[in-house]
Parts: structure tokens; C-alpha cells; sequence
């Protein structure tokens, strides 16, 4: 098993992605109780993934799958239950930023999410990184998943200049 | 995938495993909804196994899994929705039937399950074989895993001699 522990963030500017290719990902839910099981389309690669439920520390079990298996589960078995996204990975300090650009039901949606090695580890907040939604369980992928809308805010716009 | 065509019965004797030697079997759910998700450690061997819901016909999908991250699942993310049984296979014309002995919670409970090439698919029926269950929820492993106690009747004796 590993331990995701993980915080997540509104974006407040785009900028930091700006000129980087990301990586297409496509992700589904098989069963989202009490464990949701995920199974994760990205580029070549897929991979079917359960977590426990949680907000910032997660227990985490990958295991890959073959892609035609992973294309085949989300088209007949997730439903509705499915997001799709641009992740970017943006190097900060000793850790790397993902800043994740959703797509289709979603669009509009801009999330940040940092992977420490423990909960109160520390780490270099640039200032593009907006609220905290860690806690905030509307902003779950699982719960994304079978949301009508992004939640509000999806997405924070620079402060006005003085 | 898989398609999973299978028969369920209550069994009227215990006569057909007698002498027979089993494989153990222990297994939990980590998620039910909308598809069950399930760690199955058989002897030596471990599976995660995604099931859609159904009566006689289910998509199937098998994993093969480490045993020691079976074992942890079942340990830290099945809960109460374990199973354990004991599991003969007796040869059956062109088909084998599969009879689990349960124990723990389900104690006394016996049911044989028959695998069909198609739903309609005819098949030697030896006499001790009971009543068909294969549409009734309760007889669901996964509902059986958070059973309380086997439901009732759990194992049909046999007909009193004239």
C-alpha cells in the first residue's frame, strides 16, 4: 500500500502552465462505497486504482491494467461517473505541482494538487496556488465525477490590480 | 472481459464432497456500489475482481493481485464484509460444479454454483441439488459478507425416507 497524502488547491492564474504540454487523462468510477475504485485512462498507460476515503491522507492501492480492459470498463461500467482532464506537472522546490485543467461536464475547473510526505510537511506556495479545498469534498474527482456543474468557485481570477 | 453465467442452488445433502479435499477460500469487499469489488484470497493465490450486478449473467473482470496486498485490503478495507468458506469442485458432465461450505457468521449455510456457456444452457442436475437461489439478493456473496446470519434456509436436509 502507499499513503497518498495529498493537499489540493484552487488555481488563481494560469500562467504557470503556460507553454507546457500536459498529459490527457480519463478517469472513471466503478464503485465509489466505502472504497472508490478508479480506473485511470493516461496517454498509453491505464490503471485501475482503489483509495479509502479521505481528506488529506489517503490509503492508495495501483494496480496497471491492460488499456483495452481500462477502455472497456469506463464505456459499459462507470456510467456517467467519468472526468476528463489536462494534468500539467510544474516543479516546486522539492516537490512537484499538479495543476489539473478539466474538460467536457466540468470545464471551467482548475485544480492544484500537491503530494507531500507528510501531512505537515512544508512546501514552496507560489502565488498562483489559491484556497485550500482539501477538506472540501465537493472538490473529490469521485465526487466531480457525478457532479451536474464545476463547484463554485472552479476557478479564482487574479485580483484586480490597485 | 468476462462473462460470468452462473446458477446458484441450496444443496440437499452433503453426500457429493464427502471425502473430497477443498480450497480454502477468503474474501472481503472493499467496495458494492454500483459494482462490487472484490479481494479473494484462494489458497495460495490472490484476486481483485470487479462484478456488475445481476442475477444469472454479470460481467467479470479478475486481477491478479500480490497476496500480501489482498491480505491488507481484507485486513484494513473490508470491514465486517468478509467471507470465508471452503469450496469443493465436483465434476458434472460437461460442467463442474462449485460447492462452498461456509463458515464464521454464515456457519451451516452450503450453496453449489454451476458456470453456463449461456443462460439457457442445459445441465446434468444431480438430486442433491436444492432449491435455485441465483436471483435472490440474499444469497449474493456480497450481501452474505455483511449477512448477519445465513439467510434462511441455508442448507435444505434431506427429504425424510417414506
Amino acid at each position: 500500500m502507499a499513503k497518498e497524502i495529498e493537499r489540493k488547491f484552487l488555481v488563481r492564474d494560469l500562467g504557470a502552465i503556460e507553454g507546457r504540454l500536459g498529459a490527457r487523462i480519463v478517469q472513471g468510477y466503478v464503485a465509489a462505497e466505502p472504497m472508490t475504485v478508479r480506473v485511470r485512462i493516461k496517454e498509453a498507460e491505464a490503471f485501475l486504482t482503489l483509495k479509502s476515503k479521505g481528506g488529506i491522507e489517503r490509503d492508495e492501492y495501483e494496480f496497471p491494467i491492460d488499456l483495452r480492459v481500462a477502455r472497456e470498463l469506463i464505456e459499459r461500467h462507470c456510467g456517467g461517473r467519468v472526468v476528463q482532464k489536462t494534468r500539467y506537472r510544474i516543479p516546486n522546490g522539492i516537490h512537484t505541482i499538479e495543476v489539473d485543467v478539466f474538460e467536457g461536464h466540468l470545464a471551467g475547473l482548475v485544480l492544484a494538487e500537491i503530494e507531500l510526505d507528510h501531512a505537515e510537511q512544508a512546501f514552496e506556495r507560489p502565488d498562483w496556488l489559491g484556497e485550500e479545498v482539501s477538506h472540501d469534498p465537493r472538490y473529490a474527482n469521485s465526487a466531480l465525477a457525478v457532479a451536474a456543474t464545476p463547484p463554485f468557485p472552479a476557478y479564482l481570477p487574479p485580483a484586480a490590480a490597485c
